[in-house]
């Protein structure tokens, strides 16, 4: 069990480092370079569909993406499950669904539905009360069987303005009512706030932190502010990005495809990511199999 | 009418360049560096599930893929369908799907479902009858409302090793049977084939190609040995791999995110292609309409 | 297009006759057995799913049925889109894909999401604010391109009990945002408030009601009361789940399967809805053609 | 596990009743009628799509359903699998994906794809080689990690015509491959090519039968033959459809739905299939521990 995994790494380990992922081929990636799990992120996943990060892709398209990287996956998945698509309903629905698919964690935040990316200026950050998101976290406690899944409570009231006290209120409220994890989100760019935090913080539960604005930080002063799991979580579809945009430019105006060849992988690189050389092998050994039987000389 | 963009160009440019995508948001790259197309590539599309270019995945996972860019893009959209997924009757049915999405083109190649990709060594490559691949080019025919849907027939005679002959004369019985473009495919690491077959044949559908092997060629090349449509079909995906294995890398060993600032987009440039700006530009839009109403003061 | 269709059927008949379906094959049969369009209830396909109608489906899987009747049937379908998913640029995202998918109409209404089923007994109607609602109505219309598609706007007003006054107000107030009709429900079991409600408004938007509480009104007084659109929006379902049950109660305790013959179709009744029969016939003429062009003798 | 659950059904009963169903109503009806499995049935699905049962839907489309089924229910879920939807390797990938989705066993068939429905008059119903299907059925068992899982192998030799030998030459090849259980079809009016089957047949997997055409076969007859698994696969669906047509016809006509109020189920009955009342007591639960935590007074 990933969940199981996950846990007894929060328990060993300095600190979780997560990369983030939009579909299997970059969560795949994320595995292979050694991350300790993998961020199926919102953003990122709604930027692959071209739509804003903005509750406009449904649960069953994020679910989907997610459950697709837990099917092709070893190291556990965490899922960004936004406001968590509704009340607490919707909550108690996605959580049997997702530990199904053997994701291992999922993530919701006090934002109002529908909610817009932490990071855009101006962007629409109101929460939603204390006693709401608590009823979601109740929700969730409830729905889960395997009671290593966790629950992650994302806290947005630094995001949204409304201050340190409210921050460290609620994440108390939060691992009361049963949160597995809190996530305290800063669109600072500085960690100051963050270990403003940290450092007044009474509970006990891992701290989860983005550092996507203040990404000077170190891995050793995250560790040295308690905290526990980092997620890096958009750096991977930004590279992305900028390498297609650059390679895509090149060879529109180029007079032949050999010019990007230093930028690009070779073809055997992604045929062993799809592992088509193991149905190479399969084949070989069905034969074999075949031969057993008397049905191949 | 994409389908009607799609023909237009065939017959008013020199050559039509057409940019590989495999979700959204390298379409809208493609698309936004000045292609003239997108290709829906199966390869591209199992790549990021990290499953064999090997018929795995399903006719409706390819359709979602390409009908999510045919409703986010302007340009046309060609879907490579493989084999069809069967026989004529699923041939029948994926044209009415794909020209409902509004997707320009589809493409399908005659050899034996389930398939394999044609570049990988040793793989599986045996051809259909002539006569069963005419029967599909028939059934799509048939299917299509939209007299500019184009079906393009792909053949894999030269892939396979069957030879010129075979080539040339598999081209001309689609081309009669009502194809409305011919893919000639080719592995070699040099043009040489490709051209002798447009040399030699004579037909008047529009040729096809997919340089990945012999990418030196050029444009003028290609021009000049009647070649009307060339698809880049892998680069962008073999980009983003490649540049997401890098940042990954360095980020999961490095001290501090910053190190990758580089390589990595800004997040505007992501918020740009989501359109979220628009979201806040329909919200202002919005307001004012309400205080039309009288229901803002 | 089944969006004109709609318009014009509404211009020319005193009713329009409305059946509701849940899948396609109930959706083929409300147009084989004469209705004038297809309403695709939320409240049926949740039972389909087995799950409560609450928002706990997505609109993505909503979508995907409605989109599914639409590529099927010929008469218009209209899809009930509950409270919208969400705010406006859920609204506005929705319409799109439902205009696209060649659905002809969709209706929302003014609860706040999540939703609960409003003939459920002591069930959750608490109404967004007309402000919010009206929002939702200009988001539709300006995201709409066809002009034909229509957008029905619900009113709960009557169901959440604040009475005619308001239920007036805010069909006015809908109109004028540009809603194309209104649909007024109710849960008594006598049509007088709905009467009451076409009396004294002042509108001229067609109006359109679900009797599935007071299914003893005639079409006769739905027609003299200034009704244009009636939906039989469960029945189909509820026949559907009364004979499952029974048969499968006579089925699982009899001796032999012969006992339930005279309360199922024959295999041939479902082999023509399926168009089993024309792929035969598709398969004969595919023969013709290879015929024609020299494959076959 | 629901598949150990049917491994021991089929080891302490003297027969397996299953009951068909294509979607989660008619499912969940299956199981609380008393059925020990539900079978999902390509051909039911198909009809409820009003496409034909010729392989078009794909694997994604089937799986849909059947894992929807899995999730709301606890008895096992038997997939029809068709052909297996392609070779080897798509046997085994689709073995995985069901296997993680809580599916107890899936069904495979030794016709070619495309397939058509054994039923269908003139449908074409030819074989693959046993020498193919023994290679899916090693694909099959290699790729299922839960030892429970049942691949079950479904012989179409009496159906294609080819005759008792070759079935029962399949039948023991069949199970020496690893196949777990025998699906012996026949399109007979009577049972007595089946009868002759499971007396000559040397083998010690459990027989499975569909008594579509032979339907007045007795349970008893069926036990006294050495059967072992009885499925009822596609009355559920000829049931909904004759109901439907029937009530369709008489709404669509009346003047008042009230006439049709004796052959349809209550609101309620709905309700409680989809757990609507659980909903509200759940809301009454988290209201108390909301209450426990101080947010209630």
């Amino acid at each position: 069990m990933r969940s199981e995994l996950l846990r007894k790494d929060i328990e060993s380990k300095s600190i979780i480092k997560v990369g983030g992922a939009f579909d299997v081929m970059s969560a795949k990636l994320v595995e292979f370079h050694g991350y300790d799990a993998i961020w199926a992120g919102s953003f990122a996943i709604s930027a692959t569909r071209a739509v804003p990060d903005a509750s406009i892709l449904t649960m069953t398209e994020f679910f989907d993406v997610a459950s697709h990287m837990a099917e092709a996956c070893k190291i556990p998945v965490i899922a960004d499950c936004d406001t968590g698509y509704g009340g607490p309903s919707n909550v108690s629905h996605l959580v049997k669904k997702y530990e199904n698919a053997g994701i291992a964690a999922i993530c919701i935040e006090d934002k109002i539905f529908p909610k817009q990316n932490s990071l855009l200026e101006n962007g629409q950050n109101d929460l939603i009360s204390e006693k709401e998101f608590v009823a979601k976290i109740i929700a969730a406690k409830e729905a889960k069987q395997d009671k290593n899944f966790m629950v992650i409570a994302r806290i947005e009231a630094l995001i949204s303005g409304v201050g340190m006290d409210e921050a460290l209120k609620r994440a108390t409220a939060y691992e009361n009512a049963g949160a597995d994890a809190i996530l305290i989100h800063s669109k600072q760019k500085t960690p100051e706030e963050v270990f403003e935090f940290t450092e007044l913080w009474k509970g006990t539960s891992p701290i989860v932190v983005v550092p996507t604005t203040y990404d000077s930080v170190t891995i050793d002063e995250l560790i040295s502010h308690k905290i526990k799991i980092v997620i890096h979580a958009n750096q991977t579809l930004r590279a992305a990005y900028a390498s297609m945009s650059r390679v895509l430019k090149q060879m529109v105006n180029s007079n032949s495809l050999s010019e990007v060849e230093e930028e690009i992988s070779s073809m055997d690189d992604i045929f062993e990511l799809q592992e088509m050389y193991q149905i190479k092998d399969k084949e070989k050994h069905l034969e074999q199999e075949l031969k057993k039987l008397g049905y191949i000389n």
